[in-house]
């Protein structure tokens, strides 16, 4: 079991630092008065949105007024990427190995992270990107941390974002969407995420003490299915995503318990040595009901959802961009995720040094 | 430099074995005058297609009679992985990690690999899927073998496919479209690899000496684009693929070139040591190219593209398990693998314990 806490960061050894993050936005913030007038809804659905979803704005990569793309996830990733190293003070060059989380990348080939490498100047190093839901910062960060425990990489990149604008279709008659379809056009927003890690501490960065993924889907019904089409199948009448919201609101807050339990376990603190925590963000109202029934009693919970809504793979870098900004020395905070697309389960303790 | 031969599987510590590899094709093979009728060629197409291309049959997870998809990218992995498993005495249950490449995800979310692991009935580990073209299975490869050189895992199951039957379009005019657009229609095929990758050798099996993977890309144009459609762009009219097939016959053979020389270099294996080559399978007639300029005087050619085209992901499954069949003892191969999407070189260098 020595090699296992190696691995996951446990203090001594091997342990990987969170250098800097840096995050970007697509265009101005859209709240729901826009959407809702853009999307024909009548005027009671702005204060529905308010009070049963709790998301109030996010940023869209599309022209609204064109319906037609504004951004693509490589400028996203390329912006969010730049300013990662900036902070970090990280060159181009020096980068030992690039690594990137998206469930909407701009193409199927070539891979995004690699466009995203060359506009940055990033070349001849291993370079990843996970096909992967709400977890998938989770699981670059994990990806990137166990190759960096290897020794054989100094630092990586890790990159994550999605541009869920792709699957805004304003052609639609909105009054006739049912709930459940409509709802895509409010919790989701675009953005993307970058952070330097790096196997060694500089002051301010946070060190990584447990980080996991774990699927969890035996015999479980995807809670979320988002189809892609190929020049075959462009007329097809199936819905573009489906979603299981019963199943997302049963399992969600009992699966991010169950990470929870796992960090504290893995790193010994105690419920009230919790500084911060970074709840799952599927919605402003369902992140206060996990915070909530998580109860840790001295935590500070850093949000986003409210202001920028779930934009996925992009999620976790802006909470932890608002934690770096807020922890000192000492501060520890955990991050729980779940994935509901096959059920994944995500956490990780941070401590700053 | 200690850490980085380890973590590459240089001989001594840390050394990752190939214990097994299973592979699944769709239907039955489906040859040029098959594949000419049904694209409505004339007769001298066949002869065309074997002269230049030097690809003799595929098959395709599609059915040829109505168009319509006849295997998913899940069932060919999980025919592959279970195949895999059984060779290699593992049980589900056993499996510590999994790690997928694919070009062509049956949908965005879930990604195929928590399908497949379910349907397999893995759990409760992590499981990545990475999104990459033709270095895929190096690249899934890679990523196990720096996993388990951690010391975190005792094996991985690796996979790899892909379905590219999901772009052929059969309600088009072949006579009107141009050579770079039909030659997709003879170049690819379908399937799925999987391979046991394990920290300890058993008789048979492969040690992993060195496997690299790096980005090439910067200030290169992508030899190849893949595009998804979404809702929004449904009755988009840019072509779904598009290939610089000059670029790729100019840069892949010098690219094989280069990986070769780093393969020798890194075992200090001499060029006539090497007995088996398994060349990039782009078509025939690029295999044999490729192969006379590496011009390894003892090795035999490891070539599967002529019988069932060029599957992506699935090709490197396809030749490591006609190498298994054929190596004895002390064996040496290497692997050379290169991506014209946005240029990536992949090798790797194995011996047979």
């Amino acid at each position: 079991m020595a090699a296992l806490s190696e691995n996951t960061g446990a203090p001594g050894a091997g342990a990987v630092h969170i250098r800097s993050v840096g995050t970007a936005l697509p265009g101005p913030a859209v709240d729901n008065a826009t959407l809702g007038q853009r999307l024909r809804m009548p005027g009671q659905w702005e204060e529905w949105v308010d009070t049963f979803i709790g998301t109030r704005t996010r940023h869209l990569a599309i022209d609204l007024d064109s319906g037609k793309p504004a951004a693509t996830l490589a400028d996203l990733c390329e912006t969010a990427g730049r300013r990662a190293l900036d902070r970090a003070g990280l060159a181009p060059e020096q980068v030992d190995l690039v690594v990137m989380g998206t469930a909407s990348p701009d193409d199927l080939m070539p891979a995004t992270v690699n466009v995203v490498a060359d506009r940055l100047r990033i070349n001849g190093v291993p370079s990843y990107q996970l096909q992967s839901g709400c977890t998938g910062a989770f699981q670059a960060m994990h990806v990137a941390q166990q190759l960096l425990s290897t020794g054989a990489y100094r630092n990586a990149l890790v990159l994550g974002g999605d541009v869920t604008a792709r699957f805004y279709d304003f052609d639609v008659d909105f009054a006739t969407l049912p709930p459940e379809h409509l709802v895509h056009y409010v919790l989701f927003g675009d953005g993307a995420g970058a952070m330097v890690l790096d196997t060694q501490p500089v002051p301010g960065s946070l060190a990584v003490r447990r980080l996991f993924t774990q699927l969890t889907g035996l015999d479980r019904a995807p809670g979320q299915i988002v189809h892609w089409f190929g020049p075959s199948d462009r007329d097809s009448t199936r819905p573009p995503a489906e979603e299981d919201y019963k199943a997302i609101e049963e399992s969600v807050p009992v699966m991010a318990a169950e990470i929870l339990d796992d960090l504290l376990d893995e790193t010994g603190w105690d419920r009230d040595e919790v500084d911060f925590l970074l709840p799952p963000q599927l919605s402003g109202r369902m992140t206060t009901k996990i915070v909530d029934l998580l109860a840790l009693p001295s935590a500070t919970e850093v949000s986003c959802v409210r202001d920028v809504g779930n934009n996925g793979n992009a999620t976790p870098f802006f909470q932890l961009e608002q934690l770096l900004a807020q922890a000192t020395p000492g501060s520890r905070a955990v991050g729980v995720s779940v994935e509901s697309s096959k059920w994944i389960k995500a956490g990780f303790a941070v401590e700053t040094v």
